[in-house]
């Protein structure tokens, strides 16, 4: 029983939360693992620290090093497992640079589809949770957010918009990957709803 | 008066002496500079650092790594450079990429390509510089070049001999770009030779 999910859906959408919930119900019938790039690869780690090391980079060249590490982290951790048969929750994966590299920061989705299936080499999800939240909820649960900052400036906002604008343009071409779920529901309602697709696809994979 | 200049070749082609020589040439009358990725730009390097580190790293993960390097330094050097009026001189681009990793190493030459025209956006250079010696002619020189190994094993000279190929197919398919210059012949007559190319671009830019 294998399959390869990932969770996706803008700042706001209560991803995190989500999976934690998902992932302890899952864990209760099935061999269940929890990850996200870089997810503890050695290589994928080292990318991510450029990533994070604050330097001005070109968004191009951090397209690029997104996707090196998609690729180290899918060869090391994702595809062992799923060939152990195990079943692969993933938080984020390629929907992510899509939307926030390809669309937000107008790279185009095209492009970064291209570098993305190279790393990818056609391991697409089996079945992407969108967690789908409108902008302005989006918006008010990160500034209840006590992780987050305090303000949310006009390019933030615009920034959000334009994730989720792109997010529901992958939707619209991937509607048979993309399942969305009502993610301004209560919590235990949006975990019962997750479990509930995941386990009608593990039914329809037997 | 700027071009951008790209010098190839395998291992053995005598390309750094060649570079050297021909960078004293054009310096004389032309505002000209010598650089090869990742070129003292700090991202690029960052980069470097995990591709030299000597961990075990799919070869996938390694070609998104060197078109990131490559894309920073593109931005970062080269570009600012040639918008300065200048003609760069570069020491490996894309075709080492094709050649080595797409063609040799068989991940594919349209894929490998694809990573990189993210990386360069068009920006192939104005002429390419290839260094040809025969597999022979190089492994020779390999094996009496101090710096090298002593020795090449069966595998290495497969490896070579494929990046050679891959060079050849390059050229065929982009023989307005890439000059081919004899590099069997004494080294002042293949700096001389590359020098006389150079030029001739440049009166045919003016």
């Amino acid at each position: 029983m294998t399959l390869f999910i990932t969770v996706e859906g803008p700042e706001g959408s209560g991803k995190t939360t989500v999976i934690e919930g998902v992932m302890a119900r899952l864990s209760q019938s099935y061999d269940v693992i929890q990850t996200r790039e870089p997810g503890g690869v050695h290589t994928a780690e080292k990318i991510r620290q450029i990533l994070l090391d604050g330097s001005d980079m070109d968004a191009r060249t951090e397209a690029l090093l997104f996707a090196a590490a998609r690729r180290e982290h899918l060869v090391e951790k994702v595809l062992p497992a799923l060939n152990e048969g195990k079943i692969v929750l993933c938080d984020r994966f390629i929907d992510s640079s899509l939307a926030y590299q390809g669309y937000a920061r107008q790279i185009g989705m095209a492009e970064v589809r291209a570098i993305n299936a190279f790393a990818i080499e056609g391991r697409y999800p089996d079945l992407t949770l969108y967690l789908d939240v409108p902008a302005e909820v989006g918006r008010q649960r990160i500034l209840a957010n006590q992780r987050a900052q305090n303000r949310l400036d006009k390019e933030d906002i615009a920034f959000h918009e334009r994730v989720i604008e792109g997010y529901h343009k992958l939707i619209q071409n991937n509607s048979e990957r993309i399942t969305v779920i009502d993610a301004t529901e209560s919590i235990e309602k949006v975990i019962d709803n997750a479990v509930k697709v995941i386990e009608d696809k593990l039914q329809h994979e037997l």
